[in-house]
């Protein structure tokens, strides 16, 4: 069984994770990633995976077969498991809990050379539905207090796999990013009285300069103070506490979402990316201060001694130049 | 002029470094390190780097040129720089001032192919010595909040010269994981009169399991919750707040501190790593809640998606594995 950990200054949790056990000489040759080799999540391959947990198949055929257009099934190395109770303990000043949650895996396309960037903008879509009905599946389960949806697109992003996919991890906690975000955002609605977010929004089509792209409902900004070059981050417009309040189509976000990384792949030659979505709590799901988004993080630089060291980032390209080299992207 | 600029959600900061500047096609052929190439940090290469600030010279030899056996200059490409003041200002809901600091190298040896696990044990001395020397005359200066000494060792851990160096980024504004830390252990101490570290250290020295090795006045411990496999922290024993409040020689803390390097170098193969060291800021480096503290952090994972969008970590190895791996070491 995982175990979560909590360190005792920070408060930070940290998955100790025995399943992905590692001794030193693990370490040592990193392992390579095997460019056109065996991929289990091609079709015809289903047997080598988990049993899948959803599945969008339009010609009516066996789960586990090949014929479906998208596959979500549990990570065969999952950071955390489903089964057990948390089963709280301290053990002198240090807190602890069992690692349990879900790990899934969002497998986006059959086709093993598409990307999100490269998908029909249907496909992307249907992308989007996958992570809302994860979301309002797990839901269910009152051990889960969150869920992080990520992508790690390319090696030096983290991807193990080369075929295009999005993870999951539902937790027992609150993480403490979403966390220090939500007590950001309270604190400027208990002084305004608006959200955080929607003045963000407000603020940048005022002036401009970090707008990357927009559509009727949704925008995309370089934020003012980003981590790293050429980082975006995509909000719906108007005030929408999570992602799983939605009541129109995903066709807009996917649009949106999808020409973002159209214009990264344009201007960075496919560079490795992060993205992350961000939403309400599910014990707060409706509030007028937090406001969901997702951010999508280029790996062009590196986090060393002193980013480790002062949760500082040094980042060499002002957003007002990376909005502008995306807005004129010819994609 | 570099800017300093706070995300309003988090408060965090980040440095946007124009001396630095980046467009798209910088980032698209990764930078290649030239091994066995022109060095600037080796002797007689002096004049291709800013002013020396410090150097340790036994022979009476000249500054800026061969004869040292410790050299501290200004970085040639500083993120922060030293002139001008601070000049906060708003821009709507948001924050910037000014990026006044420091930016500083350490190069602790003028042979290119020592490293700090290899050197002399003197020179890790002189090398902590020129850490206390900056860090006392940086102090000196009001418009310096806090310094922050770091290492990245290895291109993979964020070094972009091979010959061994130390960094020094001087802050006008305490950084957020000092603060958080800070906070921390106030939190602690207002609960129980007591340093949250000394009680950590003295658990650690009670259970054993997690000890890296020890002698008189200082420790090396696997933290319990690790962010990374083999992250290891020295700390003084006893209660010391700040590193500059030392009144004893740094011979024992360069004893401790080195096995550490070596016994990572031999069960990790010469590891790429980074470390940090953690001080009480300067307006209020006496007090009985803080304690300073080495971390050092191999780099051996890859911060992906659900780090960055969590702040959680997951980690492979638990720290009492780690920690025999580190005793067992046969170095």
């Amino acid at each position: 069984m995982p175990e979560l950990r909590k360190d005792p200054v920070l408060g930070r949790w940290v998955i100790i994770s025995v399943e992905r056990g590692k001794r030193p000489t693990d370490f040592v040759s990193p392992s390579q990633k095997k460019k056109g080799g065996f991929c289990p999540f091609c079709p015809g391959n289903e047997y080598t995976t988990p049993p899948e947990i959803l599945a969008f198949r339009r010609d009516g055929s066996e789960p586990n077969t090949p014929g479906w257009s998208l596959r979500v099934m549990p990570n065969k190395f999952p950071a955390l498991q489903m089964d057990g109770m948390l089963n709280k303990k301290g053990e002198g000043i240090y807190d602890k809990m069992n690692g349990v949650g879900a790990h899934e895996v969002i497998v986006e396309t059959p086709d093993h050379n598409l990307s999100l960037a490269t998908m029909p903008q249907s496909a992307f879509e249907d992308t989007l539905w996958a992570y809302y009905k994860r979301l309002t599946e797990l839901k269910k389960d009152t051990r889960i207090k969150h869920v992080l949806i990520f992508k790690n697109e390319g090696e030096a992003a983290g991807a193990s796999l080369e075929h295009s996919h999005t993870q999951l991890i539902a937790l027992p906690i609150v993480p403490r990013t979403v966390k220090d975000e939500i007590q950001g955002a309270k604190k400027h609605y208990e002084l305004r009285e608006r959200c955080l977010f929607c003045d963000i929004v407000y603020q940048e089509l005022s002036d401009g300069r970090r707008v990357v792209c927009e559509n009727e409902n949704y925008i995309a900004i370089a934020p003012f103070a980003p981590r790293s070059p050429f980082e975006t981050w995509i909000l719906p417009k108007t005030h929408e506490s999570a992602f799983t309040h939605r009541n129109n189509s995903f066709a807009e976000l996917a649009e949106l979402f999808q020409k973002v990384l159209k214009q990264l792949d344009k201007i960075l030659d496919a560079p490795a990316y992060n993205f992350m979505l961000h939403t309400s709590p599910f014990n707060d799901e409706q509030n007028e201060y937090y406001h969901w988004h997702i951010e999508v993080m280029p790996k062009l630089t590196k986090i060393a001694g002193f980013e480790w060291g002062s949760g500082f980032y040094i980042n060499p390209t002002p957003p007002e130049e990376a909005a502008r080299f995306m807005r004129e992207a010819k994609i």
